[in-house]
């Protein structure tokens, strides 16, 4: 590399370092779990000293919690969605979650967290949390919080199968159906879960409060 | 135990001994990964020596393989879910799939398969073989293999989004939802993804065959 145009500074040496042991810490904590998850083998197959690993995150746990924390934004993809009118909810919502997961710097993360909430119940609270923020849209709606939780709890299973089928799993057809396949397909399911019948239970729950 | 009332025999005892042992087998396969279970480990938890697990199962594999068959009577349930008039299957197919994961004796192997699936590639083809003799449904009718694909998928999606958020990760409040609530939410989605419409594409492939 020519001394007058360093193309790798200290910080692109860190983020193509981090990258790397985030990569094999994904495969790790999905694999093996997080008992069966060592900052040492992390490292070896980073090809980094373990000292950097806990340089960098602290402890496993801090390895873990980096792993999967979808970047940010991920959400901002989210929320985005969410300023769509009311009746293309449905259609930007199944749109903005395909692209997320089709998007190189989410996808891994976003299937980590799910192969990893598979044994980890520390990971299925991240995950809640996650579902939670991405389910902000049902919150601006003037729906009493049972039957907004109700609704997006809905959405949320929707998408998790979408999710495992699609992307983790890759069982056809549904793994190489288009974008507008699938649109077709689920759009109105997501649109009747956010503002539809969804039965009169949901509706009871929230005036009665139970 | 008085010796005239034996409640024992051989075959009771290689009952008991083998639920053991599968349990154990599960719990491992589904935190520690296939290449972080050993037949001596599951052996030592469930109380038993790593030869009877071999005489048993046979390997490995072979333990893999029964701890996550579902028991013959799963797949009768939903052979039976589908004698129902067309108008009813996506309540009859909610409704069992709920009460298969409410019943103990299938709720740990369907749960394993789904933990399993996650990080185990061979898993994933026992799912796809599941979710597909599940769909014999969709085949009865007279659709194109590609039409008929397509529904069985959607379906799949939205009832394993639906067993992981209530059955593997308990998430609320879909974790502690009624059965009612959930048909009255879920059953028009399976309904629509039976026979109802799922766009023009799903039919032009069922068309060209492409």
């Amino acid at each position: 590399m020519a001394r007058s145009t360093p193309r790798h500074g200290p910080r692109d040496e860190r983020g193509v370092l981090a990258a790397r042991i985030l990569q094999q810490a994904r495969a790790s904590f999905a694999e093996d779990g997080y008992a069966g998850t060592t900052v040492r083998a992390v490292a070896r197959a980073a090809g980094v000293d373990p000292a950097l690993v806990y340089h960098y995150y602290g402890s496993k746990e801090g390895l873990l919690d980096a792993a999967t924390s979808p970047p940010r934004d991920f959400l901002d993809e989210i929320v985005a969605a969410w300023q769509a009118p009311q009746g293309e909810l449905g259609e930007q919502l199944v749109r903005r979650m395909l692209r997320n997961w089709e998007n190189p710097a989410h996808e891994p993360v976003l299937r980590a967290i799910l192969q990893i909430a598979g044994h980890e119940p520390a990971m299925r609270e991240k995950l809640r949390t996650i579902i939670e923020r991405s389910m902000m849209g049902p919150a601006e709606q003037a729906l009493g919080e049972p039957e907004r939780l109700a609704r997006s709890g809905l959405i949320a299973t929707q998408f998790l199968g979408l999710a495992f089928m699609r992307y983790v799993w890759k069982i056809e057809p549904i793994a190489t159906m288009t974008e507008d396949e699938l649109v077709a397909g689920i759009a109105p399911t997501i649109q009747r879960y956010l503002d539809g019948d969804i039965g009169a239970a949901a509706t009871a729950r929230a005036v009665t409060g139970a």
